[in-house]
């Protein structure tokens, strides 16, 4: 729309006085259909922005630093918002928390540089995938529970050959509408936390759709040694998802941390 | 129902091929009513007497060596049940866990002496309650979530008033139809197990109803320093419930192991 200088000056005027808020944010992701607001689905982006919008009389956008996934958990989910209201920071922090339902927690709300976009200027991402060998009712929505012998160092192995990968094609998800297929993976290693549990940790510039639990998913082919590290290298080169393993299930699936 | 002595003969011969199966349960309480079978509501008894009666065709009872209340965990409930079928103790474990919804795991399954009670050969039931100090999306299921300061060092005092005292009357929920109230308590500990978990650790040959959640309930008052350890003893002394403090939630509770 074309509108007069004067109205458009009065926008600009609007937008200097806007804050910009930083959260942290928990959520235990089972009954999401993630974390992006979508046209159908409970979503985490949607219960905040709903809040928020109660709180501030305003329409609330919240950018999210991961997207997670349908059933995907987050312990350290980073977002940000634009609110022209004058509510302190800590006062939006316990109105979320009194407001959220008690599958969501803010962890902190801090009012930061408007330049700040949880989603830009992450650096690194952190995630954590939890396998388990023991069936567990407790731990069921928070783990792949995989009964079979899982071999550690060929996994390990795994870890330093995506480690050294430049090009993630072969994880990511078919028609994801980005240019390039280039991530940089900082730390690509799993650890037996105990005899029955083993922990994925990977951390990254950026991801591609799907591709953690894509990674995740084919690692644990070559630890039931149902494909060897050859086949594992020859997959990645191939920069075709159809050759890589299934997605491991979204419930063992963790963001831990977001870098800035 | 007086009945000749040949049917009873018969029902003796019964009893006589009857085996005892022993099995250790995991369950994530949230979504039941409690163990024990009631009029209404969903319980962790009932969904295995019902898979039980369906893979061997009888009418089964389970009886189990703790009765949890409504939002109570199980590690290690321990139940035994009689059958006249000759199923493997191996395959009726791998039919219960087939069979039952994914909130109960049965971790093992064997057959064991037909003088086995569950119930009345425990001669000790361990219970852990957990507190944590932060506010946690995944975790909020599994602990009572508390966020005012508590000192651990009154609690623990409060811990040896406990493990010392015989009789529990003031922990004990009215009309529960005992006829005393003496247990004998080998443990009752509190540990810092990370800087935001407090674990309650308790070992006893039996428990009152409601006792756990009335000992945690009333030690907190202690440990926020809402009651002194003085008014904890004449809380004890009182034989009274009304005198203890308010229930913990269940969430909290978990039945970790059963001695026999």
């Amino acid at each position: 729309m074309n509108k007069p200088r004067s109205e458009r000056g009065f926008f600009f005027n609007r937008e200097a006085c806007m804050r910009n808020i930083k959260i942290i944010i928990e959520y235990d992701g089972t009954d999401f259909v993630g974390w992006q607001r979508q046209a159908e689905g409970r979503t985490v982006q949607e219960e905040i922005e709903s809040v928020l919008q109660n709180v501030t009389e305003e329409l609330i956008t919240v950018v999210g630093a991961g997207r997670t996934d349908a059933g995907v958990h987050a312990r350290g989910q980073v977002a940000n918002f634009k609110t022209q209201s004058s509510i302190a920071a800590s006062d939006l922090h316990r109105a979320l928390n009194g407001l959220l339902p008690d599958d969501i927690v803010v962890h902190s709300a801090e009012e930061v540089d408007e330049k700040f976009s949880a989603r830009y200027s992450a650096r690194e991402r952190h995630y954590r995938y939890f396998i388990s060998r023991a069936a567990s009712a407790i731990q069921r929505r928070f783990c792949w529970q995989l009964f079979y012998p899982l071999n550690l160092d060929l996994m390990n192995e795994a870890g330093r050959i995506i480690l050294k990968t430049k090009d993630y094609q072969s994880f990511c998800k078919a028609n994801s509408g980005v240019d390039n297929y280039l991530c940089n993976i900082q730390q690509a290693e799993w650890i037996q936390s105990s005899p029955s549990e083993m922990i994925f940790s990977v951390r990254a510039n950026r991801y591609l759709h799907g591709m953690v639990r894509a990674i995740v998913g084919t690692i644990v082919d070559v630890g039931r040694e149902f494909i060897t590290l050859q086949d594992f290298e020859q997959i990645i080169e191939a920069r075709d998802r159809r050759k890589a393993g299934m997605a491991a299930p979204p419930q063992g699936l963790f963001l831990e941390e977001v870098l800035f």
